[in-house]
This record gives structure tokens, C-alpha cells and sequence, in this order.
């Protein structure tokens, strides 16, 4: 999708991934924090905190740049009464995701709220919208991506702030663009292929 | 999205999941799996195949109905090479999918494989198509979501043949309709919430 100077790409999106379960839950964890970087999301609030993700994410960020972070979270209630945007709760239970999405105007900020296996009941009242995009059991990633989708649009091939790495398009094969650090001579022949 | 007598919904979308450890990714594969299954994919195939994971959908399926089945495969490049449709492989590497997308028309089927870490090179010499979502790494469960919903549409809320269980949109809550096995009598009070 273009971005505009307003379009839906300046949109400030944040995602919080709550009940985070450090020992049982790192991969799924990291592919809501991928998914939700991926996508032009700026931040992802974890509860509770796990460091070790936080620093994967921040070695993502150093090879394929941009500012996303992850911050850890311990009192997510607080934090939620607080929020100064609009908090949409993605959950099997909600509202369809098309029929409420055309009240998402302005520019932000949204919290996007994935939760684990359970979620407090409050967090359904603290929201100011809990959507659904399928009433069918499935993947808090799935819905992440496909409600940031519609919130910010298929980001286009750009390429990020301090990015070491870019991935180019490709029919066939891998074709990733290695970049010189700042400073440093042109890149070894064959560093690009 | 609306369902038409040869609407998108109607098309036979399959997926393979490729590269499946049955010890380290049981839940990133079983979300695979929900979300192949949520988006009206009729089936999915696992490599190397993990009869745990396909009877656990198996059951959600006793529950929320439908007819979608887990298959265990051994040999995906002979399974790939006889293939009767189009094969699209996710890839960060591949195409943009919005610059491709447009050239999937007819019914299908259509097989689209998502692999784990290490995907084999003829991997993407046998699909029609590589594609990517985007080209930041992310995750094999968004991308398929993304795809699943470009080809099918988002699934609307509809009662899926056998389901005992459905869940209603609500605004808050949840809300849960029970339904009565064939030949039994009316559901107890309060089992639908």
C-alpha cells in the first residue's frame, strides 16, 4: 500500500502481548513480536517482562533496522487504564473485525491486545473494542497480523533505518542486499546476491 | 466477505507445512494448523507427520465442526511434483504478494507451503510461485493468515456441518451457543451463554 502523508503507514499502532509464559511460550512470543514489527508496528509490551526476547528483537532491528522495541510489562491493568489511544482486544469472543474496523479513524495511537490461553476478564472491559477475525478457534499471530494489516497496510518493500540486511523481491531463490557499515569501504564482492 | 456460488470461498485451498519438529514446534505448527483450518482451508499436510497434532484437530473439529483433517506426509518433493494445481510457497524471499496475486484465478486448488527454519532449495524451484508478505522476517503464521485471507476472503461467522460449539460476536464477553448432539433433547438451561 502507497503511504501517504496521512495515510494508514503514520498510523502509531503498539501491540501488548499479555500472559507471556517465558519458559513455555518464546517462539510464539517472538513471532507476535516479529509479526507486529514486520507490519510497522513501533512497540511491543510483553507481560512479563522477558529479556531474552527483547534482545533477540533488538538484534533483528540491528540487521534489518528500524526502531521497533520491546518493553516489558508487569502491571498491564494500570497500564491499560492509562493508555492514551484507542485499546482493541483481539479475541475469538469479539465483534466481527469488518464490521467495527470503519470506527478506527485518526492517527493513533492503538493498542492492539493479544492475550494467551486466559485472559482476565477485565480485559474485555478495559478495551474499547474486543474484535474477532474469525469466530473459529485459531492463532493470536494470525489475528495480529491480519488486524494490523487493515489498520496499517501491506508494508512495502522500504528500506528501514540502519538497516545491515535487505531482503529484495525474487521469483526464484534468495536475493539479500548487504549494506557497509557507516565508515566502512564498499562490501566484499559477492556480499550482495 | 460475501460467499457467491463461485466466490473466492469456494475455491480448494490446501497447505503444507514443511520442516515440522514434532518435539520443539508442536504449538507454532498446531497455530498453523487453526489458522489454515479458521480460514476454510480444507486441509492440512504436516512434514513429517505428528498423529498428536492431527488428532488435536482432529477434536476441534468434533467441537466446532467441519470437515478439515491434518495429513502426515513423508515425501513432499514426489508429493509436490505431482501436485494437480498452483503452488505457492511463502517465502520472505519471494515476490511481493500483491504483485502476484492478481495472476491465482480459477478454483484451484491451490497448495500454499510454509516451512520452518531451513526450507530445501528445490523448495522453490517446484512451486509456481514464491511469495513473500513482506520482506522483514516474521512469521510463517501471519503470512499464512495474510494469504489464506487474499484467496478466501475473511471467513464470516457461519455454522460449520457437526459443530456442538459456536461462538457469537459480542461486544463484551463471551458468548457461547451449545448445541445438542443429533437426537438428544433441547440443551439444558444456561448452556448457552
Amino acid at each position: 500500500m502507497a503511504t501517504g502523508a496521512d495515510g494508514p503507514r503514520d498510523r502509531v499502532v503498539e501491540v501488548l502481548r499479555l500472559g507471556h509464559r517465558p519458559g513455555r511460550d518464546p517462539r510464539l512470543s517472538t513471532h507476535v513480536a516479529l509479526t507486529a514489527r514486520a507490519w510497522g508496528a513501533r512497540r511491543l509490551y510483553l507481560e512479563p517482562p522477558d529479556p531474552r526476547l527483547a534482545k533477540g528483537l533488538s538484534e533483528v532491528g540491528d540487521r534489518f533496522g528500524g526502531s521497533f522495541e520491546v518493553k516489558g510489562l508487569t502491571n498491564p491493568r494500570s497500564f491499560l487504564r492509562q493508555y492514551p489511544g484507542t485499546i482493541v482486544h483481539l479475541t475469538v469472543y469479539g465483534e466481527d473485525l469488518d464490521s467495527v474496523k470503519h470506527r478506527w479513524t485518526g492517527p493513533g495511537p492503538f493498542l492492539l491486545v493479544v492475550g494467551g490461553a486466559k485472559v482476565p476478564p477485565e480485559i474485555y472491559s478495559l478495551a474499547h473494542h474486543n474484535v474477532a477475525v474469525t469466530h473459529q478457534p485459531h492463532s493470536e499471530v494470525a489475528a495480529l497480523a491480519l488486524v494490523l494489516d487493515r489498520l496499517l497496510g501491506t508494508p512495502a518493500e522500504e528500506e528501514r533505518s540502519g538497516a545491515r540486511l535487505r531482503i529484495l523481491a525474487s521469483p526464484r531463490g534468495k536475493r539479500v542486499e548487504e549494506r557497509a557499515p557507516p565508515g566502512a569501504g564498499p562490501p566484499a564482492p559477492g556480499a550482495a546476491r
